[in-house]
């Protein structure tokens, strides 16, 4: 069941270590079959050299196992919660990498400093409220996702593909899991220089929103002209 | 004499390298077997290149070697206590790995800003008081066990597996030798992005209590419901 | 047509992430055939682990397009008019390096703080005014290169080879391909050390002119002695 | 001539790059043998890939090369005055190592916050003035050394194997050149974690007295008990 789309999401979460976003078994890719209406996730903490394409679950859009020998990540309900409302991403991930995550613990928002970031976030990367004690106590996983769709659903969630959940770490995505590991990356290097960028000058501001918008545009959208697809 | 100890022990030392948890010789793990009261651990000063199962010292709980050719580490009197006092502990590591060291250093403890923190360590990792000049004149490795005892004894050791010795850098423990050195690897991660957190945010609070013993009990406990253990 | 400089620049372009100077596909080298007028950049938004030298475009003066596959770099028409502009260059590298992206995004010059930095940079490597709105809106990467060309021409732009672009990143020359690279891994370190100098301390002062000017000719100009170039 | 020693300051300077301790060429480790008041020293900006035994460089206590087809290093003045004033040392390193550099540039000594500076250093590394206009002007790097030897040589420099000169970098020693490099891995280790100790807490003290002697004579001296040197 679903073969390509487990290796696919396999591989995606095999390039989490490659690109040095987890620790141990400290993060998570997913992809959804939208025909179906499937999710293939990674088992929970299993280490990732022993990981294999079949160990990935399938789980359908209330978080029930499908499919497969194994627990799935135990962030399965987050990851189901933003499929289900938000209908233009294919692909989840989430990681305590290390910068992302410090913002996260700060409680603050990525501003966005520069053209790295405006090539892929369009403007800041925000920062959500903590969970209160409730939606901690029942239902943890589900209110996590709840709290991140209801915060992006009515924006365009394409254009800044991440937030940070605070006190936690982040979590992003994309049309499909390559693309939500990619972006996963890109948001690890740019809370990176967005940290160094306020130590340098704590007066600093963002980039103009002229800036933003070129740069953007320069890589997505029909006048995009950046790389090779025309 | 305790071969299969003798080999966790070697390779519970040998992963501080390939975790970057030391450089040169500046760290050492042992562990206990609790059937005959025997400490295996890495002898002083041998650089981890050369080392060999066969290198691990045996020392009785009065720290006195049974068995091997080496001296065994400086640090031995402080494994010693922590076995005697604390019973539920089956290995310690000592390291002076950067960031934990960096903090220990700062004579601060590490507050839980995050469910990364939440996850391992309950609560802050303490930072204790640096020996005064008699403490360290006299038994300076039998003090510092003794203060890191009388610190963590009376609560309950194995949710906080770790403190920070000031002016010298972190203890670290597990119910063996593996889980040691595992808590170690993640007291490294946490004081690292603990470290970046205040920076990009001096006025940061810690994570709330809700999500500290939610994240903490979703790993321990009978409630457990993290990884593949049913 | 220029088989020798593809190479050359091929090699240069691969040196990026050889040194940790880029993310993805964020970077590009080109290099200028005087005779001929015609210069050799890399293709656009293309994996290194894909590229060959045969990938190389050929552009001339104006941006035109003279041979290759594939659309050449989005930067080119800022490096183009580099090359019109400086007539001493040979080759150019644009980078998002991490601790020289952190610095334009902060808006500040590198200060010169020592003789790592004056071995290659005369003095502080500026950090030039954003681009505004009419200037990005349209030819923006032709106006970034008219920036630099008009911030730099008037000076000894062969002694501080490199400038920030401001919310953007780093633009680094050299008599060739390879010492425009070269230029690039230097500005990095240096970035990355004037960071850790202002943190250590706020209130440091840049190096006195006297130690610039002896450690830039101790390795450039006819008094030169460092080296092997007699 | 000298063909043991040429091996050892060969292998001495590849360990250079080895502990990521130089850029390019930016380092250079020379020995002496006392019985011949001879030196033997890294060719100047020579790569270190190509770099084998024979390009090391003999030069007399005056600088003038005895033997061998490169030049010197430009900093082999400074080395030279070192070995004539400085009648224990064996070895001499210099490097623009990041950390150590950094607070070179940044004008303070390196404050001892704890036991991993104390194993090595017995106090702060101190960081020397910056040459005057006349001293740069002419010997520069005879000044150099004429300003490290005539800050050090009336303490007792085997015990503080290292300095900063202000605006430049580290000079670090040893009874041999196997053990000044291993003096500067230290010291930048030690110089990365003062410079997180003083961010984590700006208000941190240096290391008790007691600390730091107990710790430097665990390694070092008559009682030392720390390895297998009995």
């Amino acid at each position: 069941m679903l073969e390509t789309l487990k290796k696919i999401v396999y591989n995606a979460n095999m390039d989490l270590p490659r690109y040095n976003l987890v620790t141990f078994t400290w993060g998570n890719v997913s992809a959804i079959d939208r025909s179906t209406g499937l999710v293939v996730i990674k088992p929970s903490g299993v280490d990732y050299e022993r990981l294999t394409p079949d160990d990935m679950v399938v789980v359908d859009l209330e978080g029930n196992v499908v499919e497969g020998d194994l627990r799935p990540s135990s962030d399965t309900p987050t990851h189901v919660e933003m499929y289900k409302a938000l209908p233009k991403i294919g692909g989840v991930v989430h990681t305590h990498s290390s910068y992302a995550t410090s913002w996260a613990q700060s409680g603050l928002s990525i501003p966005c400093y520069g053209t790295t970031h405006a090539d892929y976030f369009y403007g800041s990367v925000p920062c959500l409220r903590c969970l209160n004690a409730d939606e901690i106590e029942d239902n943890y996983e589900k209110n996590t996702g709840l709290l991140i769709t209801s915060s992006v659903s009515d924006k365009d969630y394409m254009a800044t593909p991440a937030v940070l959940c605070k006190n936690h770490g982040p979590f992003v995505w994309g049309k499909d899991a390559r693309e939500a590991v990619h972006n996963a990356v890109v948001l690890e290097e740019v809370a990176k220089m967005a940290y160094r960028t306020r130590l340098i000058n704590p007066e600093v501001e963002t980039a103009p929103i002229s800036l933003i918008e070129k740069h953007y545009l320069r890589k997505h959208g029909p006048g995009a002209y950046y790389g090779q697809n025309k």
